[in-house]
Parts: structure tokens; sequence; C-alpha cells
């Protein structure tokens, strides 16, 4: 965090709010060609397509979704705005533009605010989206952030949780699991910090567990390469809370049971390597960590030779009849039932 | 506030994230048939038209934009709402949806929340505007509600804040000043019940001045209006911070002058009795106020006659060349240069 280092500390008093509005968005430039118009007036203007218009909206607390402790400011940021394209990509759409509403009290200075921007400037260069409009607030404790995305799909590739059928095979992007152990090394490191300011924490064998906590990216190639293999999903989710409360709303909303298959999922071998030095199973981790931001849809079976083979995707189990219930299959061959157990705050 | 009630409390931890949404929002009716798909995917999904989207999101923090010790839940979750539809008014749209997202100290139980929400559904039925989403939160330390509204206009009928021109009238709707006021008696009245809690306000002469700090409306029903009368403002805002700053808004923008006449603007006679009775200069009330959400426009003098003599509207000055900056013609006919006072925070 900024208060640790020497640096100039500007009063965000010193701005007002319409000052500081316009201080901290003036160098965001706009992409895209629907937008008519970003922040300055009492609303945003967005130009219309023939396309269906997805809009989400999530609220990130200081002290329940992050700890500005290990969390920079401008990581922080990053990842507020993935957590929302996340969701418009869930839907098999592209997100255009975000609006970005904070509330600080008077600890953090401008400077602090300058570098959560920076975050929030970077996420929407690399994945192409416009800041069109926000507000600006100070809170009695803490920061808050809250970010609403709006994305574009043409109404026929829109992907709802609803749609999966029996039979069905259920796909993963990426591996997982990986953002939770990353929370974990992090907060063990602060506990050691705690104890000895002194101590220099050797994470190198982390670097990718830890990236994927601080860093993570939005899978916005999901939908275009879909399109491109003439795949369409039958039902679509984003992994925030865990596999297994997400492979359970896709079963719940589509009246559909499922089997999972432990040997499939696909987990990074630092994953694997850290779980062991952690004494964690990795399956639960998979099952239950979280905040992978990575994508959990399933395809009529007849797809299957689009998929197969591309290092994106991974096969971890298929659709059964809801009476079957939603169930893993160990290694060992037994099924157990599944369990939601999200980690994430209320 | 609940909490001053013996009434059942039930922990929001017994139901969970999903159980809590669910819970609030079951009740809501969905009244635009461009709402595809509201509250319970990854994203909402809107049904595009041939108008323009317009997008806006505002932030109430518990202990800077509102005090429950005298705002009840149900009219805090309503003005919430009111809040941001004015801001789609101001820009001559209508409002179609919402999304809405609460951070929660555990302090609250279920039924304040209920409260909260029975409030925005009071909102959403009265303005027929859909919830399409939104999230549910802890927070450290209090409430915090975050509200994006989205709405619709014809390209052609968008109002921007920069189009005022010289010579055009400006044009205020309703009356300003009584929402500052009504805060002042309830901050008064917190006051007094601290020093003796046995003391029983009589408030019958506020009524209309509490109402409006309270229970504020949005001016729905001015585009509407506008359109029927074939007047297409040169410039709108809405007045949430104070008539003074929001004229200068629109003159800035605009790169012109003004000239608002003193005698002119809009009171309420429970304005200038209240104003007389704390000692404060009614005009300094309505160009420093705020929160009446009342809109502001602009329109070319050969409207006049469209406009005159029509109890919504009153004609408080005119748009001048930048040069002769922006004034105040007082009662006493002299000219003072307008000060940005808004009260409203950060």
């Amino acid at each position: 965090m900024l208060e640790n280092k020497n640096q100039n500390r500007t009063s965000l008093s010193e701005l007002g709010e319409f000052g500081l509005i316009e201080h901290l968005t003036k160098h965001f430039n706009l992409s895209h060609t629907s937008t008519i118009k970003a922040v300055g007036d009492d609303a945003a203007v967005l130009q219309t397509s023939d396309k269906q218009t997805l809009i989400t909206t999530d609220l990130l607390v200081e002290g329940v979704h992050f700890d500005l402790s290990y969390m920079p400011l401008k990581h922080l940021g990053y990842k507020a705005v993935m957590v929302n394209l996340s969701d418009v990509y869930a839907m098999n759409g592209n997100a255009e533009q975000i609006t970005v509403s904070i509330a600080v009290s008077n600890r953090f200075p401008l400077e602090a605010l300058e570098e959560l921007y920076a975050g929030i400037q970077l996420a929407c260069e690399t994945y192409k989206v416009d800041l069109i409009g926000g507000d600006t607030t100070s809170s009695t404790k803490g920061m808050l952030i809250s970010v609403t995305a709006i994305g574009k799909a043409a109404k026929e590739d829109v992907v709802y949780r609803n749609g999966a059928k029996e039979t069905d095979l259920i796909v993963v992007t990426g591996d997982i699991g990986a953002a939770y152990l990353g929370l974990q090394v992090l907060e063990r490191e602060k506990q050691v910090f705690q104890v000895n300011p002194n101590n220099q924490p050797d994470l190198d064998s982390y670097t990718y567990i830890i990236e994927r906590q601080l860093k993570p990216e939005a899978r916005k190639d999901i939908p275009a390469l879909l399109k491109e293999l003439e795949v369409k999903p039958t039902a679509m989710i984003d992994i925030s809370d865990g596999l297994s409360s997400e492979v359970m709303h896709i079963c719940t909303q589509s009246k559909v049971g499922c089997k999972i298959y432990e040997d499939k999922i696909p987990l990074d071998p630092q994953v694997i390597a850290t779980s062991e030095e952690f004494n964690m199973d990795s399956t639960m981790i998979a099952l239950s960590g979280g905040e992978d931001y990575e994508l959990l849809f399933t395809v009529p079976i007849a797809d299957f030779d689009k998929i197969k083979g591309n290092p994106n995707f991974t096969v971890i189990g298929h659709i059964t009849a809801q009476q079957q219930g939603m169930n893993l299959v160990t290694r060992a061959n037994q099924e157990i039932a599944l369990q939601a157990q999200g980690w994430n705050a209320l």
C-alpha cells in the first residue's frame, strides 16, 4: 500500500467531487463507436445496435473481498473490472462499457486513487472497454468499489445458465484452484510479516498462483473461440465461487443432474505442489476455492469433436437426469454428492 | 430504525448470498418487454430498440448521505432509486431498468433489508422500472447502496448539459430548497431527542419540507410534458447539489454565462417560513441546498409561449455571453457572481 511508502500525499478534499472524477478519468480513451457520451453529463449515452444488451454489477468491500496489506491498489482496480467482465463473457457476449463507483475514507490520499484508476485503465485498454461513468464519495471506513459492466451479444448467441440437457458434456476453461491457493500463500506471508517485518519472503515457487489471485484475467477469448469453432454452449457460468457451486447453479437452473470426474479437473502443477505443502486436498480447493474467473459450460455431446484436443478446454463430466443428483466421481470410483461451499462473502 | 422496535430479527447469515437475493427480489414484477432476463444469471439481458441507451449510477453511504436515526429504511430504498431515475430524466429520457447493490454490516437483520427493498419495490412500481440485478455483500461498518439506472431516449430527444445558447431562457421545475430545510428540521429534532428522548416533536408545520427530504420524487413527467408541448431543451440537468452549482455546470459546459433573478426563484411558503425560523436566507438555501431532484433546463426564447403559465415551470433567468459571467441579480438589483456550494459529500 501507498501508506508504507514515502510519496506525496494529496488530500482528496483539495479537489472536491467534480475535480476528482475529472482528474481520475481524463487519461481514459474510448474504443467503442457505441459510446456516444461517457463521463461528464447526468448519464452516459450509448448507441444501440441490433444486439441484446448485457448488464452485470459487483461490489467489492475492503476487509471482506480484499485486503490492502497484500493487494496493491493497481491490481485491485484491475481485478474489480475483471470480476464484472467475466460475467459478460459468461453470457457468451462481449463487454463494451463499465461504470466505476468508489467510496473511500479520508485515510486514502489522491495518489492511492490514481493507483487504483491506473489498474482500471489498464483493464479498460487490455479488454477494450470504455469507462462511461461512476460516482466518487467518501466513506466512514475503508474502501468500497462498485463496478457495472455493459456488454452486447446477438440474441441467438446469448447463453443462459438454464439450458443444459441430459448427456451434455461439462467443460471448463483453463485450470482452477490457483487463485484460492494464492490467497492462502499471501495470508501466510502476511502473518509472517506481522511477526517479523524484516523477513524477506521467497515467493518464486508461487508466482503463478499469486498472479491468479492478484491479477486474474477474464476469458474474453472464449466467446470468440466458441464462435470460430461453431460451438454454442447450452449453458454457461463463470467460476467466481468455486467449481462445485457453479456446476450446481447450472444443474439447478437447468433441472438436471451431473457427474463430475475428480481425475479430470484441470489443476496446475503449482496448485498440486502447494496443496500438498498446505496439507490441503487439491480437489476440495478446485471445488470450493473460487475467484478463478474461468468459464464453465455445457455442450451437446455431438460437439465433442469440435472441442477435443483444444488446450483451452477440459471435459470434466457430463449432465445426467435430475433424479440422479449432482455427484463427484472420485479417483476411487466412488460417487459423492457435490456441496456448494463457495468461500465468497455473503 | 428497526432496532428501536420489538420485531423479529433474522440473521443474514442464515440465508446466504443466493437465498438473500432471491428472498428480497421475488415479489418484484417486470413491466418492460425490453427486460428479457432480470435477476438470476451472470448478467441481465435487455432487448435493444432503435433508441439510445442512458446509463447512470450513484452511491449512497450511511453517515455520509443518510442518517438512519431519522431516515426510515423504506424511504431510503425509495430515495436511492429516485436519485438515479432523476439523472435519466435529466437526459430527457425514460428510465426502464435498475440494478441495486448493497453492502451491510451484521448489525442489520433480514427484516431491515426487507424494509429497504419494500421502498425500492414501491419506487419500481410507481415509476415503472424493472429491477434486473445487483449484488448483496457484507460490510465491516454501516450500510452502502449502489444503484445503476438504465434508460432510453430517441437519439434526437437526448438533451446534454452543453447546448445552452445566448438569450435562452433558464427554467426550473417545481420549487426548490425544501429538501435541504427538511434535513435541518430532522437534524434539530435528532438533537432534541438526544437531550430528551421523551419529547414528542410537533412536525405539522414542516410536513412538506420533511417529505421532500425523506421521499423525493423524480420528475418522470417532465420529458413527456416537454414532448407534448413540442419543446426540446437546449440543455438540461437535475438539481441534486443545489441550483447554483447546476446552473454553473450548464454554463461551463455550454461555454456561456447567465443571469439568475433572485425574485424569480420558486420557493414553497413552508420554505420561506422555515428559513426565517432558522434565521437562514431562503435564496442561499435554494442556491446551495440540493437534493430537490427537480429539473433545470434552458429553452430558446422563441419557446416562451409554449411554457409560460404552465404551473410546472418557472423562468428564473436567461443565458448570456460567457464573458458576462454567471451572476445572480438580487432583489436590490445588484449583480453578484454565483458560487458553487453544493453540500453533497465529496
